[in-house]
């Protein structure tokens, strides 16, 4: 849309600069989608729809927790989140890595999208630093959650020479310290790290789709989705207990995307409304 | 170098076309080389020390083995190439689009080369057919190799505008069918259909980085390489026996990459000299 600027005295036209931006659509999808293959292909059909540039972001963790059993090594979760150990790390990397990541980029292709797979080392897009152990809420003793990543850096620069070059990067959720090392990440923090750093660049809306129609107010009932939550409603929402579990980073890391630059942040059911 | 043309009665310096494209260096790799932690760490030592555009080309073989092994399933070679299952397609997927081809994008990162890691359906560089079953020598019935591909399209454009963006193409030996499926591919032949896409764009050298000095006269002894090998040369090797077996579709890839333009094939030991 152009608006209308008065400058020295002769009128000129002039697009707002969010507007000249390109609109770029961020998706991420978690572990449950990409696993099940009658979503999976809902999924890339919705994705592949989506017109203009688009990145995907994927889970995966019921996939290494199955092939994790039959290498016989154990799962071990704490709050929620996977305990990375050398077998473990072995075991994310080969399902994340390449068994995930590399069947979506596969069946985009067929789709006509043209579909790169990174992890975070892949032109160092997301260098990340092996987490210390730490205090977790309702534990007393500091977990070592072992091989896993904080990131760092994000490089939006290159991510946004391959999109470009109409390239759709497919990014699972692992990371690299810069020391050789690939290191366990969670994939809405890979999504909202991604989205922020693609805000200075475009019109950025982040879509985390998952299996629930939105956030809950009432989590027994699918029409109590709560339209719009902002950084004040998040703080009351948690304090009183609505919000609580897996949902705090989810919308953590979407309130931290949006105080950043990205557009909007969108949590529901579907990829495309 | 400069080339003296004479031209319509003016003398003209002119670069000869040969000498105007960049060098290019891709180096395959066999997976007994990326499997041992003090040979993979040489071979990035050498690989990174190599000046200007480059591509690494990785096996993993053994490592899918293991790993298969592992998760209880089978592996059956004909020839010494791999028959690739539903199960094993999986396996490789994982093992060499994964596992081994992400630790070396990291370990690569780690030395200051930012590398990517590619399998063919990444940016859609290697298009490949599932190969139908086949008349193999030596064998009466024909082989179903299953889940394997034959390289009909290599986009060296594309691979190009990756490494102009100065990133170095790490890549696995997957490709795809264009129609949503990973396929098996020997990296070999990955290497010399790269070194064939990138041939009209640069001064392509393609080694083969394998456990021996070179193309031996007699496997036994290792002072007996083989310095330089034409089509005719191979053809009399071929015919009285000096060479056999592995060896045979290893030249015959490095020939037909000669032949397409490529500048040359080097078969031996170590990736710098």
């Amino acid at each position: 849309m152009d608006i209308l600027i008065w400058n020295n005295g002769i009128t000129v036209y002039r697009n707002n600069e969010i507007e000249m931006k390109e609109k770029l659509t961020i998706v991420k999808v978690g572990g449950a989608v990409v696993e099940d293959e009658l979503q999976l292909s809902q999924l890339l059909h919705d994705f592949s729809g989506i017109p203009g540039r688009k990145v995907l972001v994927h889970g995966g963790g019921r996939r290494a927790t199955k092939v994790a059993e039959k290498l016989g090594i154990e799962t071990r979760m704490v709050n929620g989140r996977r305990v990375t150990d050398e077998g473990m790390l072995e075991v994310v990397t080969m399902v994340y890595g390449g068994l995930v990541n590399k069947q979506v980029v596969a069946k985009l292709q067929q789709r006509g999208v043209n579909a790169i797979g990174l992890t975070g080392a892949d032109a160092n897009v997301l260098l990340s630093r092996k987490r210390p152990p730490v205090k977790v809420e309702g534990l007393k003793e500091m977990v070592d959650f072992g091989f896993v990543g904080d990131v760092r850096q994000a490089d939006g620069t290159m991510l946004s020479r391959l999109i470009e070059a109409g390239i759709t990067p497919v990014m699972a959720p692992l990371t690299h310290d810069g020391e050789g090392h690939i290191l366990n990440t969670n994939a809405d923090t890979i999504a909202s790290e991604t989205a922020k750093a693609l805000a200075p660049l475009y019109d950025v809306t982040l879509r985390f789709a998952f299996e629930k129609r939105g956030v809950l107010r009432n989590p027994e009932d699918e029409e109590s989705v709560i339209k719009t939550i902002t950084r004040a409603d998040f703080e009351s929402l948690k304090a009183d207990g609505t919000i609580s579990g897996g949902m705090l980073p989810k919308i953590e890391n979407a309130l931290a995307a949006v105080e950043a630059g990205v557009k909007e942040v969108i949590i529901g059911e579907t990829v495309l409304h």
